[in-house]
């Protein structure tokens, strides 16, 4: 195989940019050879192109090597399936499913180690992010002791949600900012630092907006060594900070406003106050600012590096499987704050899966049949008219 | 009344730097008389000055007008009733107590209205808070909806914890970062934004050292309003953080590294949201830096706004019953752990009396009998050795 011959389902916001890279060549050996979307308007932007209203028939009647998939998130389950069952390589967009064990599902259907199945965490190619993992995983940090991450930048308008009825629903999408916005935020969160022993998390369903999903999040972490972290996210807010501070043994890590800050402790903080005579004494300090430019390569590195794995084997910046994490992030924040407690992980996925069904039961929203969690839904998202990002 | 002339209870650590600074003449129409202090090497460093061993004889044989009470927290309750009872004016040093219920006895012994009954919260002179403050009552920001305040810049090494015997002990102090560093914090949260309606939070005791009370903490609180707010504290990150930042709906202001930044939306966020036709668009900013030089009068401040208000009737700066906030904070948060649960305020003062007198009994530190909650310990504190901050 000299190029992958890429199929889209999906051509609503990030669907078309995708598409519209592929076409203007800037991902290598890559060839767009078909879309699916129901809504005929969009299949005709894209018309040199074979188009299916169909996922079925995309699958059965067009020659693809590979299906990027960038529906609305219970679909991606149900799709993905789908497509790795027909044995062709996929890369999903994130959150790579609603619930864990919708998630748990879609990875049981990739069985073949020669088939590429990815997943659209394009922050991981972020050299700020890179930088930080480095240092934590190269031991030049130290023990890290606290983590605070505030990304409140996602400002969302009331137009914004009002611009799909599937959008910030629980029967639509399952959720708010933790499976629409945060999932980069989560997915960067366990890449860098792992999963924590345990959250305590206080979602708050609509505050900002006119919508039955949460819209502020303030959780609290702790990990297996004791790490402390706290992640609050919200699309209420303007202008909205995005902040990522790291206490650790060596020093203290701040990305902020395109700055990559380390001060660096001389001696580890934990070894100085146990040896240091001083009682209001603290570690000199270098104050280093470590040049980094851009945000690295994002969707196209990470569609680019999906054809690359599918090619010459090149290991995937994010397999799918580690999709999970995020997701059981997301959903133990919510399950914290459902069940007003902390919450051990791993979590028990029927049991969020069963308050996720009492949510979409009980809520007031239009709840298309089509909207619906489980296996039986594809055929029916097929033919839905509202498929848009 | 032309002078003030003042009595300090406790000259260790801040007990000297006030009676220095009186003796400097840094605190017009202040006269120090006397000095109390069970080392006689302590009383020694100030000769020049009537020394007593004993609170007792001091307020029964000195000609003092006021009381600066600076000894371990315990007995700020004990001593302060005393003093009052005896009609001098009294300033406690922060916390008033250690806990609500020792506070509220030592409020209910001010009776008088023109008896002056102030508290050490010197941080109130802080022109960066006070700014703060002006513009949070004076409208200028809208309505407060998130705040976040990381204050990790408490750096405390094990030689500190080891310098008196009393320290980091429940039964010496009653508490750790939350009763001796934090008070300051505390006391400007609900100065500036209020008291919450209930908090939930994560106190780890002896996380950084080897101590029993908790050095590290993060708190959750909600507002009436529906405002949120975190808390994060400790004394074992270097080089620590100390940054303020509040997100309101006219803009965010942030407080970090001596710069007051204001980044202001045109329109209010919530405004903004609800009749901007865009989906991804955001307020307009204005990036306004307020100059702020310096840190205010502190100390000195506070001790001569105590005299003015003795000898002008000037309003306080800090009310001693204004103190009873920052002490109720302080318990909930350890309630809050202590209990695993949400803790609605006002807290039941009785209930946190009942976990402190049993972290009391089961510990296993040095239980001086003169570290004693309760109405009965004066005496025995002033005669006891460890009267050093």
């Amino acid at each position: 195989m000299q190029t992958v011959k890429l199929g889209i389902v999906g051509v609503g916001t990030m669907g078309a940019i995708h598409a519209q890279s592929v076409l203007e060549g800037c991902i290598p050996r890559c060839q767009l050879t078909a879309i699916c979307d129901p809504k005929a308007e969009r299949l005709n932007l894209f018309s040199a192109v074979e188009g299916f209203a169909s996922v079925d028939d995309l699958l059965r009647l067009s020659e693809i090597d590979a299906v990027l998939i960038a529906t609305p998130h219970y679909s991606h389950t149900t799709i993905g399936i789908k497509a790795l069952e027909t044995g062709r390589h996929v890369l999903v967009e994130k959150p790579i499913s609603v619930h864990k064990s919708d998630g748990e599902r879609l990875l049981a259907a990739h069985h073949a180690s020669n088939q590429v199945f990815a997943a659209m965490f394009n922050q991981r190619t972020d050299p700020f992010y890179l930088k930080l993992r480095q240092l934590v995983q190269s031991g030049d940090l130290g023990a890290i002791r606290r983590v605070s991450w505030t990304i409140t930048n996602w400002f969302r308008t009331e137009a914004y949600y009002r611009s799909s009825d599937w959008r910030a629903t629980w029967a639509g999408e399952g959720g708010g900012v933790l499976l629409n916005q945060c999932p980069h935020n989560l997915d960067l969160f366990q890449w860098i630092f792992g999963m924590p022993a345990q959250v305590r998390a206080f979602c708050h369903f609509g505050r900002y907006h006119d919508i039955e999903v949460e819209d502020d999040v303030t959780a609290y972490l702790e990990y297996p060594d004791g790490m402390t972290a706290v992640f609050s996210t919200s699309t209420g807010e303007a202008p909205g900070t995005n902040r990522l501070e790291v206490a650790a043994e060596r020093g203290k890590v701040v990305i902020e406003n395109d700055l990559f800050l380390f001060t660096r402790n001389e001696v580890p903080m934990s070894e100085f106050s146990r040896t240091d005579p001083g009682r209001f004494s603290a570690p000199q300090t270098w104050e280093i600012r470590i040049p980094i430019s851009g945000h690295g390569p994002q969707h196209n590195g990470v569609l680019g590096n999906f054809v690359s794995a599918i090619l010459d084997g090149t290991p995937l910046i994010a397999p799918a499987r580690e999709g999970l994490n995020s997701l059981e992030l997301a959903n133990a924040f919510l399950l914290s704050t459902l069940e007003n407690r902390a919450i051990k992980l791993p979590i028990d996925g029927a049991l969020f899966n069963q308050h996720l069904q009492k949510l979409i039961a009980s809520s007031t929203r239009p709840k298309p049949g089509v909207f619906r969690t489980g296996s039986d839904d594809m055929h029916r998202l097929t033919t839905n008219k509202s498929l848009s990002r």
